[in-house]
């Protein structure tokens, strides 16, 4: 049987500030990876997030980023792992509060953004980002792209980790993304990123933007729900996993 | 038998910038109420923070308090309860993660600044700060001021209250404290104030600044670690506790 | 020959994070008030909003708040005149950076959300707003309601005030405006709401919510441009001075 | 005849956080580098900084870093060029407000920490510093070392540069300073860094880590005020400059 999570960045408002379509994209997805009020959210936002993953029996995960609102954790930031491991540590247990006041469990940490990209070329931020989530609770799930330093980190320190793919981006050989700032970075054809996520679901692997096949894990699909068409593309890639016999489920079950 | 808790301000600290004499004041006091990072700290002051506690064998509380850094949390915020609630939640697992990391059971919750004071006066404001405990851990104490809403509403929602009085500071006929802008409101005299608290926590009652004989609770006094005499005020204190055969203990043993 | 004023608040977007529709209601309108970063707003948004303010003609001006990002600055503070004071220049000067690089001459200030009621209210704070504005440039106009504190504290430092009406609020008898929380404060029908600005304007005059006609001034209209329906209300309003023989133009032509 | 500016980093405080040691290192310096709030300091800060230097007769610059209070400024963050420009607009503008409000001229502008060091490399981001200064002020002088991007930049936009020595630093052959990673990046015995500087500033010259003697321009000289220590080294580097004929003034007299 072959089945795949479908994960996206939820809770992302802040205050007056609104971002996402919580709501709607929630009906599609089975793990929902919440702002932590470094990069987006705050605790009103948080604990109106939890509320609707229960009551969409999504999972709920730490979407933990740098302590940049402004740039909304996409910009690259130069910090001692130590210290971004408390950072990391602080934003599980801030959202962990809403989880356990709900009655649920944490089920995964996604690193955001900057964190995540450099967490994922660098091993002693992985390492960092790793220890953190291991010293607040061994049996969360990390999601990290396969290949990357934080899986890498992860297994050292025995922790499960979700291998996370993305429909809407080209492979480079070594299984990285493809720059965006390259040529065929994006895959904008909907049906061809269908196909391809299928593809690397049901048969673990991909082809790379030189055209080489190579091979890809799948555990867990990124997806967006910013915007009508973005909405559309989850419906649509949701019912092309039911028609290939593909079960969607949460990491935990 | 006579006992009493000594609590202080911890985790002031922030960035680059640095408040309190931490280490120095651990020496002397029971449990300690660490900023969660809204008023004051941030990830990596709690981290070190809660290690300084358990190593000095102080307990931990949580030290909530309004978003305002550049007010250290004394400005008074006008904010709805609910969101109040949430900030708080948030507040006490950042720091709680730091507790479990360290194998240690957070002890209390004790609010910052104005939230402690706008909450010791309105009901709805205590209500929420009192459920945001409850919901996080009902075994949680709250530190408090005897006659206070913040007491009121944490009976109601049967919270353990740790009464908490003030050395330096002088008493209203009905237990509340005598506006600092009103003559009289400090007591700095030294000697005067250990008299003061020792009568508190032996007797049950203090001496109003009207001259007046008034009931007082006292489970834990609050004392400050900044500078030099303040650091020499808090020894004096201690020992005056022990020649008096009082026992100075945390409040959970 | 009768002429107003018509202000709108604009540059309230936050890195990613975007509120309002600058573009389209700077069509209509004529002076605009630019949050400075401290409850919305970052210096890209700013110097993008200037610029956009100087293609449509119209005048800007600044929008200085607390300092609250995450209550969009409608929570009310308690902080000292003097400290209000030096954020307020603060917030001028950061604006007016972007006008003089432009070419263009700020024409005004107006406080915003809770710190323009405040001030109304409270006249030490009022004194701080208006000193701050005098300091910076004694030439600056403040907007602010007739019969305020701000009006008066401006008035004693010989500040020109531009007196401010809400077209879709009720007014009481004193000119104030009816608590958004009592019945009848909203003007909700559109025609009606234009029949009472064209009043005020033209007649100098209006109906409180008591019945009673009372004297007010109008220099300039605060509308809205959050959505379509707000914009089409900007629109006909607009089309209504023109109709009437009233010159929409901004303060200082 | 030889002539030597003296600058140094102030406003640093923020809120109730305390750094730095203005009052004192005032009596010695000739130029100030206000921290404009983002990595340091606050309005209150500023109005109180522009005044004591006005007091002190010492001159005035803007000293904007990147929007990083937790770090100081001195984490490198990868921020467009196009927005680090803007950023660096409204820092100079909110600090010109308190200039002008008493009666001072800005003198020059100094970017902080990693602002400096990336800017010093990188000659986008210098332009976009170097741009910052000309659209607010094409009067103000530019800090900067010499050889680096930044001065680079200057020159091109033809602001005029002062060229930044440091009396703790070792130089490489380049003229760059020597990685403090690296031993004998530091200059600590206190006769030796003043002979250094003499020698910089009345040859011209100086010997690189390497023993080879480059040339080095000198028209600012940056000391430190934190702590008893630093400030003796000011007063002592001072008197020396007096009793080698070395003038120290300001850059604009």
């Amino acid at each position: 049987m072959f089945t795949i999570d479908m994960n996206s960045d939820l809770a992302e408002s802040f205050g007056a500030y609104r971002i996402g379509n919580d709501e709607s994209i929630l009906q599609y997805i089975t793990s929902a990876n919440l702002a932590c009020g470094f990069h987006a959210s705050d605790p009103v936002v948080m604990a109106k997030s939890v509320k609707l993953c229960k009551e969409n029996h999504v999972a709920v995960g730490a979407h933990p980023g740098f302590p940049d609102l402004q740039g909304f954790g996409r910009r690259n930031m130069v910090i001692p792992p130590e210290e971004v491991k408390a950072m990391v540590m602080y934003q599980i247990g801030a959202l962990d509060v809403f989880c356990r006041a709900n009655g649920l469990t944490m089920q995964h940490v996604k690193p955001h953004g900057a964190l995540y990209n450099m967490a994922g070329k660098d091993y002693a931020l992985a390492q960092a980002v790793c220890e953190a989530v291991a010293e607040v609770n061994p049996e969360l799930i990390l999601m990290a792209q396969a290949g990357s330093q934080l899986q890498k980190a992860a297994e050292e320190l025995h922790l499960t980790v979700a291998k996370e793919i993305f429909a809407d981006r080209a492979y480079e050989e070594d299984g990285s993304l493809v720059a965006r700032s390259k040529p065929g970075a994006m895959i904008t054809d909907e049906d061809e990123a269908i196909r391809r996520v299928i593809t690397m679901v049901r048969e673990g692997k991909t082809t790379a933007i030189t055209g080489k096949e190579i091979p890809i894990q799948a555990d867990t699909v990124c997806v967006h729900g910013d915007g009508e068409k973005a909405l559309l593309f989850v419906q649509k890639l949701r019912k092309a996993f039911l028609s290939e016999g593909i079960t969607v489920q949460k990491l935990v079950n």
